[in-house]
Formats: structure tokens, sequence, C-alpha cells
């Protein structure tokens, strides 16, 4: 995976994924607002530079993917573009706004329990009966590519910004696709930059992963705990998880608590719906903010698909 | 007020204001939310634009001006960035996210009551008395030409997007700054385009004013009771009239549980914390979908500073 890739990535996905903007907030922070994206999350920009590449051949067998909801309205969306023929293995607590997403945009949805080897087997199992293509939400590098065209954005918008200093970048992590991508870019283009992870405690894998130096499962039934149910996987994934190792700065960790706190002051000083997991990582800067290395600081808010009545609940402080 | 001053007025603004993206939205929809602004809404566009022109005389003796909220804090913003004094005086039922806006930059605040002959009077005095600056939310050619640059972005915009037909573009409503602003800029670039202001039924001032062809005012009791505190403006400002009168194509009307259903809407299918004003105008491409001209439409959402505790009651429907 290198830098060119990436930008051959951000132009295959270019009017179909937006180039978000980088919005300042407070002193010397700044959001990127990945909530704002088609389909509500960065998601779209991996979904398409992987579907896009696909040959003619590939498309006509169709795709099948596993995902907690974000990815799976993303490779709905691109495939509904690409006029490819999609199923989607979700697990049967995803939020409903997400199902609602894969519904809207005509793909076939099959329901698993919350765990995410069910998904899994059952994606793969999709693919070889069917003869479909599996494109996995971060176990690949045309996905990782295409989550890194936001480290370029960053880069290029805090130039645009007149910040010359090498930027602190906090960046959610799930299975790693994300994070990967986008320290991929950023230190590809500022090698001076620095990117960290952030994990809620409930869900720590990856944290714990890098500090032993091995792929270490955490068990569902202790991940499935968080609310950010796009940071709910149990491990990271192979391939975003050689470049983690190489490239991430540290992994930040934040409280439930903390995320619901962020998810308010994103409502109210930056005027954005967030989901949970869009939250981490102002929580993590807000949390961390003595600890990390000065520069500029910028969190990636991955997303914004939140059950309304669930948000209204936790914003209210009743959630159960 | 010509095409060349509003583009110098988006030379002027660079780094100050953001270019807001232009977001998909539903199928030919696209929204330009200026919520993502610093501030919370448009308005510091034309305030910085208004105070970045002022002698370093004029600086010396700082400036006033008068606003239901949204101006008083672009005001108070562009002032601090410029090292210059001010004051607002503000109604004393403006929400509190506006007011802690207004005072978390430093101006000083003079509370009136709601009508709003009673601040634009008060700050003529201070302005008289003091010799500071009057700088009015819509009546002053600089600061329509900072609202106009968003018409310029949503014009570039659209072509980025590959949109090649013209667009029809809805503003609200208040005094009329923003909509002859972004007429004059849309029209001046694509004379093919068409421009709708948008109004609360409550507030209907510059409704009716244009169909009577001469500025009609209402009285505040009536228009203080839409929620969109925003467009409360008992009637249309003079120096905007005169370009509206020439460059609308119509105002549409909403009422107020349309703007609800709307702030709903922006928050799940968009991600955007919209407060009424701001959403006034996605009601009313909803509302007038068949109505208006074929072409794709952009809904320009003026600003995102509600207070939490309202928002989350308008969002339940258990506002009082």
């Amino acid at each position: 995976m290198t830098l060119a890739d990436i930008h051959a990535a951000h132009q295959r996905i270019r009017g179909v994924a937006i180039r978000t903007p980088l919005l300042p907030f407070r002193d010397g922070l700044f959001l990127k607002p990945e909530s704002l994206q088609p389909t509500g999350s960065f998601k779209i920009r991996g979904a398409y530079n992987a579907l896009a590449q696909l040959t003619s051949d590939e498309r006509a067998r169709g795709v099948v993917t596993h995902s907690s909801g974000n990815h799976a309205q993303a490779i709905a969306r691109a495939a509904r573009l690409l006029r490819i023929r999609a199923v989607v293995v979700m697990p049967d607590n995803a939020p409903r706004v997400k199902v609602d997403g894969v519904s809207a945009d005509g793909a076939e949805i099959v329901f698993v329990g919350p765990h995410n080897e069910e998904r899994v087997a059952r994606a793969h199992e999709i693919a070889e009966h069917d003869g479909m293509n599996l494109v996995p939400s971060a176990n690949d590098r045309r996905v990782i590519c295409g989550q890194g065209t936001i480290g370029i954005e960053i880069v290029e918008q805090l130039v645009e910004a007149g910040v010359a200093t090498a930027p602190i970048v906090l960046v959610p992590v799930g299975l790693g696709g994300l994070a990967a991508g986008v320290a991929a870019a950023v230190k590809g283009l500022r090698p001076d930059a620095r990117v960290y992870g952030v994990e809620p405690s409930l869900a720590a894998d990856v944290h714990e992963s890098l500090e032993r130096d091995e792929i270490t499962s955490w068990p569902s039934e202790q991940t499935v705990r968080t609310i950010a149910d796009g940071l709910r996987g149990e491990a990271p994934a192979p391939v975003p998880f050689a470049h983690l190792r190489r490239l991430l700065d540290g992994v930040v960790l934040v409280e439930e608590e903390e995320i619901v706190a962020a998810m308010r002051i994103a409502a109210r000083e930056a005027r954005l719906v967030l989901e949970p997991s869009g939250a981490a990582s102002l929580a993590g800067l807000i949390k961390h903010t003595n600890e990390l290395p000065d520069g500029p600081r910028v969190a990636v808010l991955s997303g914004g698909n939140v059950d309304p009545d669930r948000y209204l609940e936790l914003l209210r402080g009743t959630a159960a």
C-alpha cells in the first residue's frame, strides 16, 4: 500500500464521497466530520474504491460483505451506483437506522447474531456458495486505501487553513481499517505527524494487541457492551494490523460516559449529530489533551448513524 | 453591489469563514450547511467582511450592532479576530446558546425587549453617544456582499459535483440580507438560476412586502410567535429589499410544525443539528417540491444555534 495507491483512490471516489470540511473547533483543535458523507460515515470511501476496481466479470457475480452497519450501508450504496448485486451480513442488534439505510439502497440483508465471527463465517459461506466477491470492511487493501483518502484531505486542509505545524491525528479503531489508511496517508505526506487510535475501554482489543505486539482477541460478550457499535470488533484485522504496528503512535482509551459527553459537545459546539463511535475520537481528544504531543489536533469523526430515539435518550442522559 | 464586490468579499473572509460543503441529500437535492461555520451560522461571512474594511481610525472607535443572536455572535468573533471593541444589543429572549457565544468572544451585551425597533434604536443611541461604528445585520452593502459568498460557492460546488442544470436555491428570509446576497451572486453567475425566499407564515412580512411592492411591517407581537428566532424581523431592511424586488423569484411560506419536522429530518438524514431558522429552507424545499421549477434544488441552512434542552424538546415533540 503506497501513497500513490491512496492518491489513486482519491481520484476514484470523486463525486461519490464528498471532501468533508475540516472544522475549526476550540483553540488548536479541528474536526473532520465524516458523518456528513452520503450514507453517514467514512465507509463509502473504502467501499466505493474497492467495488470500482472489480472487473466486469467480478461485477456480474455480485458482492457480499459482513458489517456492524456502516460498511454495509456503504457497500449497498456503492453497489447501487455501480449496478452490482450486493448481499450484506449484519448483526441482529444493528441500529435500525443502519438497517434502513442498507434496505433503501436495495441490498439484500442476512441477519445473524451479534458476534463478529458469525458474520465473517456466514459471509464467507455465501461468497463460496454463490461465487460472489467478498469485500470485507477492513481486511482489504483497496478498502484501507479508500479510508486513507481522509488523511490526504486532512494534510491538504491544514495547509489551506494556514497551519504549518505537524498535526496530531486521532482516529477511532474498530478492526483498524480507518486508522491504518489515515496513518499511512498522513505519515506518508508528513512523516513528522503523529497518529493515535481511540478505543472504548470496553473494546480495547487493538490497544492490547499493540502492547503485546500480536493480534489478541477480546470476547464478544465484553466488546458488545460498549455503546460504540462500530467499534465492537473483537480483534484487529490482520492486514490493517500490520500497518498499525508500524504507523500508530499509540491507542488512547475512553469510557462510555466520555463518549456520550462528546456526543453532547459535538451537537452543541459543532452542530453535528454523531453516533457513539463517531464521537469516540473527540472524547479521546478532550480526555487526553494534556498527554498528547503539542501541535494542532485533528479528530476524525467517523459517522453519525444513530437511531433518533436512542440519540435523544443519550443526549438527555436517560439511556438505559 | 457587483459580482466583483462579492468575489472580493470571498477573498477577504478566507481563513475566517469556512467553505461549507454542498451535501447531496435525497435525489436532486443539496444542502448548504452554514450551521458548520465558526459561531454556528452564515453571519460570520458578512460580519467579517464588514469589519475587515473599517479604517484603523474606525477600528479604534469600536463597533456596535443589534441582532437576534447570530449576527451578534459573528460581530463578536470578527471583532475579536481584528482586535476591535464590540457592543451588541440583543433581545432578552435570545437563546442562551447565542448569548453565551457572544460572551465567549468578549463582546459587551446590552439587553433590550424582544422588539426589533427597540434593538435598532438602542444601537443607534450607543453609536451616536460613544462614536462607535454601527454595523447592522442586513441593511449594509458590505454585510450583504459577505453573505453573497455562499452563492459563489453553491455555483462552484454544483459544477464540481457534475451538475450542469441551473439550480433552484432556497434561502431563509429575516431582514433579507442573506437572500439578497445569495440571489445577487447566484444570478450574477447563472442568470438562468432561480432563487426563492422562505419565511414562516407567522413572520411573512417580506412575502407581503414583495406582493405589495413596498416595505410592509408586521407587528412584533405576531412575528415573535414563530420558533424561528432568526426570522422574526418585522419588515425587510431597505438595502436588501431593493435587491430582493429585482432578484427574488418568490417567497414560499412554511408552518411551525413543518420547521420542526425539517429539524428532525436534518438530524436523521443529514446528521446536522439545525436551529429552527436554519431548517426553514429545508421545510420549504420539502413542502413546495411540486410547485418549484424543475432542476437541482439547494437549501441554504442558515444556522445551528439552538439551546440543547429546547432542541431535545422540539425533536421529541414535547415542546410547549
